[in-house]
C-alpha cells in the first residue's frame, strides 16, 4: 500500500519508471502481479521486474527462508515495532535502491521514490530517515552525475494518514498486496496484514481486498 | 588482480567467504572461472556466485551493453583515469557491497574486503575513499548489528605496489583475469589489460598470463 501511494505521488508529478523485485519472498508471484496492476492503474511508463537470487541462497529472514516461520502478530499490538523482527531481510532495501540508482543513471532520472515508513512500521533499520540520508550521500559520492536523490514522502507519516492520502490521490488500494505469506488471498494474521487492517480501520476507510481471516 | 591480493590479505587474517558476480559483463564466464581458481588457491571457505540481471537489461556501459564498444586505451596513457570512461557500470559496486553486507549479517562476519583502487585506476566514482566512507555510514544506519565494516586495503596504493604486495603474499596472479573483452585469452589492448601490463612492468615482475596482443 505504501508503494501504491508513492506511485500515485510520483506519477502525478513525473514520468515514472518502476521496479519490482522477486527476491525469494514467500509471496513473490502474487506481489509481482499486484505491482503490475498498480503500475498500470497509476500510469507508470514501464515496470521492470528484477530477480535477486541472493536472499534465498543466504537465508536469515522469515520472508525468504522456509525454515523460519512468519510469526502471527504479537498478542500485545503495542509490542509491534519494538525490535527488529524475524521478517527483517538483511540490508534488503540497499539492493532495491542500488538497482533504482543504476537505472536512474541510464534513464537520466533525478528522483527515486520509495514508500519507506518509519513510525507504525515494523522496526526495520532500513526504513529510518538516517538511512536514506546516508544513501543520498552514497549517491553523491559514487555516481557519474551525483545529482540523483531518493525521496521518502511517507517516512514520517502514520499508516492511517497514508491510507487517507492514498484515497485523496486515488491510489489503487484494491490492487495492492501487503501479506507476508498468503499465495492468492491475504492471510489477515501476519504483522503486515494486521498493520494494514489497523491503518484502514483508524482511517475510517474500507479495505476492499479479501482476507482469509479477519 | 586487486581482488586476488585482497583475497590473500583476507585469508591470512580471517576465515573468508567470497562473492563473484555475473552481471552481464562480456567476460563473465571466464572471470568466474578465475574467481573460483583464486578462491581455491587462497583458501577461501566458500565462493558464492551470484547473478545480477539488471545491467544487461538497462545497458549504459560498454562492459554490459554490446552496442557500446570497449575502447582501446587512449593513445596518450597519461589520459587514462582523467574522466569517467564508458566502461563505468552505473553504481555497480553498490550492488556488490549490498550483497556482501547481507551475507555478512547472516554469517555474523564483521569485515568486508574489496580491492578498490583510487589512483592508477580508471576514474570510476565508486572506487574513491569518500564512497567507502559513505557506504560504512550506510551500514551503520541500516543493518541489524551495525558493526560491519568495509575495508579497502589497496585504495591508496599504486598499481605496481599492489603487484609487489601480491608477490610478497603469494597472491595467485597466474590465475587472475583482468581483461574487459577476451573470452579465453586476455586481449592486451583494453584499458584494464594496459593498466595491468604497465603495473607488472613497473614492478619488475613477469605477468605470466597469456595475451592475444602485447
Amino acid at each position: 500500500m505504501d508503494s501504491a501511494v508513492c506511485a500515485a505521488i510520483a506519477t502525478r508529478d513525473y514520468d515514472t519508471y518502476a521496479l519490482h523485485f522477486s527476491y525469494g519472498q514467500r509471496t513473490e508471484a502474487r506481489e509481482r502481479q499486484a505491482a503490475e496492476a498498480v503500475a498500470a492503474a497509476t500510469g507508470v511508463r514501464q515496470l521492470l521486474p528484477l530477480r535477486l537470487d541472493l536472499f534465498r541462497q543466504i537465508g536469515g529472514s522469515a520472508l525468504t527462508d522456509d525454515s523460519i516461520p512468519v510469526p502471527a502478530t504479537a498478542p500485545n499490538p503495542a509490542a509491534t515495532g519494538a525490535e527488529i523482527p524475524v521478517t527483517y531481510v538483511p540490508f534488503r532495501n540497499a539492493h532495491f535502491l542500488a538497482a533504482a540508482v543504476s537505472w536512474a543513471e541510464v534513464l537520466g532520472a533525478k528522483h527515486i521514490f520509495i514508500g519507506a515508513v518509519e513510525q507504525d512500521s515494523s522496526g526495520y533499520p532500513d526504513c529510518r530517515p538516517a538511512y536514506y540520508d546516508a544513501f543520498n550521500k552514497l549517491i553523491s559520492t559514487g555516481t557519474r552525475d551525483a545529482d540523483i536523490e531518493i525521496l521518502t514522502p511517507l517516512i514520517h507519516m502514520k499508516k492511517h494518514d497514508i491510507v487517507r492520502l492514498g484515497v485523496e490521490l486515488g491510489a489503487p488500494f484494491h490492487l495492492t498486496w501487503s501479506c507476508y505469506q498468503g499465495q492468492q488471498q491475504a492471510c489477515g494474521l501476519c504483522e503486515s496484514c494486521v498493520l494494514r487492517q489497523r491503518a484502514f480501520a483508524e482511517a475510517g476507510v474500507v479495505d476492499s481486498i479479501a482476507y482469509a481471516s479477519r
